[in-house]
């Protein structure tokens, strides 16, 4: 063996970052792996835009079966994304015994363990770092730097678009979301159609792959409470601010015994926590093991340099097993399939937290009885209240924090409390992650 | 092969860490590895005293060669500290075949070459997370996660006595090093004899191991420049808190090109900044990569159960390895010996950084003029001054704030101040982390 052949499928920000770096750092990369790591091919679409990065255009082909079928290559990295033709492509890669790199997230959350049953009966391996928190070597962490551990808690920031428009709400009180989304679209922090990102889906993505790295669960994303960020108001954020929170778009996971907590919402956090100062496109991600304790791991979750960082780090990963001798040796070991499931994700409704209640309610006296007699008649134990302002249109928007209650009562109460005439519109409900409200 | 077996030399306090993970992590380690990983027998020099754990009296022994010389066991865990036994147990480990894994950073900064070139002949590995940083995982995102990065800048709190003591002088402004000192003894944070951690030692052994992941340079501890925190006095947190800074005992590594510098010292950083928040006995890396950008990792750095966490992540990594049949499979990738080496240490009179000077001066007129001009005489550029309260013994601390200055000019400069009359006592001198004071 004299060096380590790479294909390339998919040209776009994340491939034109891993051809900059192996050409920028092509010396230190040699060093570390201890041959050359040579790109051999690349395969896109589009093969004529200027991706701003030097190509010897022989390189570049329309044609992914030149990589797929190329005996020189043993490493294929996938960064075109989405479902197909990616998934069929990976597939076809193990099928001629090579080795994948991918930050395919959605694939992953999606398909994970078709994805991961082939490579481990091609006998190859699939690396996919890149997938959550971009350049934040977190999976590789959670599966060995931290495996001594049982997860208590993680409570992660993974998606930089839903973090640039909270905070910039939370920076400019009183922004609207929807103005602060077309600032993020003109800033390219956001796509033309951003709902991917702002209700939540790709971060819930993440949390799939996380979780399955924690807790040995295996889920589908439709099967994980998902909330995004769009209803959130310049009004939710000037009391979360009163209150010394910062409202964040949290991934949850939070163990009790063999039962598990996963869900992702936006939250509000003490803004003495760490991940509260997790601002702008960053990511961050804060756990607790049972042995390390505390832990937070920050950096930027997106963009071409740090995902093509995590991505070139999995192929010197694979390429070092290979010179070894270990690639895709069974069982894949370190893949979730191997690790014991730590039991069941509990039912949304079962969990107990603390809450945030904004209710649009009429100014007369009476009102605020009504609310807390049903608060009541649901266990429910409120924490304080506030009644902000009063409106031209007779209604105000009254806030409650809760002490820990169960979803289940919040909901069946917000349901009933809606119903009242003396109220207006629907009630705005955040969960709260503070245990000073325990 | 049916169980992967354990060694444990040294039955202190991480031993006992390590002991109570394989206990009561046992399910989920055996999930996680795919074979039960079992605690086969521990030596240490006591084995009567309680150490809080229960363990089967037929496992401890007093003679270290009943593990070194016992054909089950494929991995050690060294944790006995120190040079000696230490170094010969790991090196008649590896003359056995064994694997190694260890917490020990004096003897790999000390000896690293030595003991990686004999592992390397042995054809086995040796393991070492938590040398660094206890339970973060630095070490293994160094060398794996960030690895196709270029590592830019590295500042790195990496002694929780010290934060912990720089800590308490920052939130008690007045209080004195020896009395939070004696406070830190008296809550186990700091060593009846604690020279190790306050004069920088521990930490600059620390540097050395992440300096030669970083860069792929091996330096003795004794080449670079140590100074720890016992001349920061009270007025000088004062200073740095209205200057808003906080002071912390840092390891700096900041490349240019081919030479790096690296040193270790007590430092000032803006309040802002993502360590300035890391305090107590918690530990943290900022870091600075060509591709990823900035990303902070944040966690406890010692104690049982993080520097438990770590070895025992470091016997599963291992005892993965030997299940897929590549432990010490020659050469030992990922070991800096692989790596080329990014030129040379800086000289320290050849930095270039900001510095925060305190001097005794006497009140009197011209006083400032004269030091101000002999720092003129040396291109040091002033950004402030100030004069803070007047002494009974006619003498005043009169602080200065330095733009980029070299580090000989200052310490010329220094010199020659020193040596007026209307100067008393040393000078104190800090560098500062302050971009703004470019």
């Amino acid at each position: 063996m004299r060096e380590i052949s790479i294909g390339l499928i998919g040209f776009g920000t994340v491939g034109s970052g891993v051809v900059k770096i192996l050409q920028q750092n092509k010396d230190i990369l040699e060093a570390r792996v201890g041959l050359p790591v040579r790109l051999k091919r690349i395969a896109d679409i589009d093969i004529v835009s200027d991706r701003g990065v030097p190509v010897d255009p022989a390189l570049l082909t329309t044609d992914a079966r030149e990589i797929l079928e190329d005996p020189d290559i043993s490493i294929v990295v996938e960064s075109i994304g989405g479902y197909e033709p990616a998934k069929s492509f990976i597939l076809e890669a193990f099928r001629n015994g090579k080795q994948v790199v991918t930050a395919n997230k959605a694939l992953l959350a999606e398909h994970g363990p078709e994805i991961f049953r082939a490579a481990h009966e091609a006998r190859v391996d699939i690396a996919f770092e890149a997938a959550v928190a971009g350049g934040i070597p977190i999976l590789r962490s959670l599966r060995e730097g931290l495996v001594a551990n049982r997860f208590e808690k993680v409570l992660a920031i993974l998606n930089g678009t839903c973090n640039f428009i909270l905070t910039a709400m939370s920076e400019n009180p009183g922004i609207s979301f929807d103005e602060v989304l077309r600032q993020a679209q003109e800033l390219g922090y956001a796509e033309a159609d951003p709902s991917l990102d702002v209700d939540g889906i790709d971060a819930a993505h993440k949390l799939v792959l996380v979780l399955s790295l924690t807790h040995g669960i295996r889920l589908p994303v439709k099967s994980i409470y998902v909330e995004g960020i769009r209803r959130i108001e310049p009004f939710d954020v000037i009391m979360a601010r009163e209150f010394a929170y910062k409202i964040k778009l949290l991934a949850v996971i939070i163990s009790h015994g063999d039962v598990v907590e996963a869900r992702l919402h936006p939250t509000m956090l003490p803004e003495h926590h760490p991940l509260a100062r997790v601002d702008g496109v960053f990511n961050g991600i804060y756990l607790r093991g049972d042995m390390v304790g505390e832990q937070l791991f920050y950096g930027r979750g997106a963009g071409m340099g740090p995902t093509a960082s995590a991505v070139v780090g999995d192929v010197i990963e694979t390429a070092r097993n290979i010179i070894r001798g270990e690639a895709g040796r069974v069982p894949p070991l370190g893949y979730p399939e191997n690790w014991k499931s730590a039991g069941r994700v509990m039912d949304m409704k079962e969990i107990v937290t603390s809450y945030y209640l904004r209710i649009q309610a009429m100014d007369r006296p009476g009102v605020l009885s009504k609310i807390s007699g049903i608060m009541a008649d649901h266990h429910i134990s409120i924490h304080s209240v506030v009644q902000k302002r009063r409106d031209s249109s007779g209604t105000v928007p009254v806030v409650f924090l809760t002490h820990l209650a169960r979803e289940a009562d919040i909901q069946d109460a917000c349901s009933k409390i809606g119903q009242l005439d003396v109220v207006e519109g629907p009630l705005m409900i955040m969960r709260i992650e503070d245990e000073n409200l325990a």
